[in-house]
């Protein structure tokens, strides 16, 4: 079992972070493995309800619950938007670098697509 | 003795890590370490037979045979491209995640340049 | 306390990079925490004296002795710039990439804004 961390801190980067997750989950064929999504700068708009790529996302996490989307509360501020905006379900958290830190600490492989 | 591990998801960052084997190789003097380069996204068309940079890690990967080209075999797809449009030799993966996280869980150390 | 290095490899990430360093030093609220911060490629034309992110890094690494800032010679010839131009305190590694890698083989948490 391994334990799976994307980093997606620009949104041109969430289209080929979506076709990694699909194509890792084909190639293994096994919901075994366990991934956090963390998004933080201008990717975090992506995640924002009724948008396309927030649509994928959601449909992905709905049929894996092996998946878990992260968001940075300060890149929300950031950009504007308010943690209603965005799909559910998804977690909100304080600093996405010490969420990213803290997960690689305790063995999490990084990928920064 | 490292295990280092490139990924490159980017067409724009093909020339960054060309210059960034080259100048540690420099710098270290040695072919101990081992190298896995591993193109996905639209990198993958850098490969191409006869394009300049595919000349270049071809040049590159003859003359240091600690160096190996890794290629996601999604990503020809994507892009549709056949694998005996590439140079030679090549390693096609399966699937550029599943190799990168396979080869960090036995302790290869990930650079995204 | 953790080792946390965070790898720069373009110019469009160094603000990002300044925000993930301003933002999890809040989250924490101590300076328990290590950073190198590895400037390479046109990344490095950010840390000429006198220019904005330049002062902004010279200013945090001023307030945090927990914060060090590596900038790749290999670099600084490409950009044409000499290390005389820069913001002090500024460590000069011959090449980046071994820095990286030394410094994850040491245990550092590798991050890519």
């Amino acid at each position: 079992m391994m334990n799976i961390l994307f980093h997606i801190p620009e949104l041109s980067r969430v289209t080929p972070c979506l076709n990694n997750v699909r194509n890792y989950l084909k190639a293994v064929d096994t919901d075994a493995d366990k991934f956090r999504i963390v998004f933080n700068g201008n990717a975090v708009n992506s995640l924002v309800d009724k948008t396309e790529s927030a649509d994928q996302w959601k449909d992905l996490a709905e049929k894996h619950n092996n998946i878990q989307l992260d968001v940075c509360s300060n890149s929300l501020r950031g950009m504007g938007l308010l943690p209603e905006s965005l799909i559910r379900p998804i977690s909100i958290v304080p600093s996405a670098i010490l969420t990213l830190v803290t997960l690689q600490n305790e063995g999490w492989i990084y990928l920064r697509p």
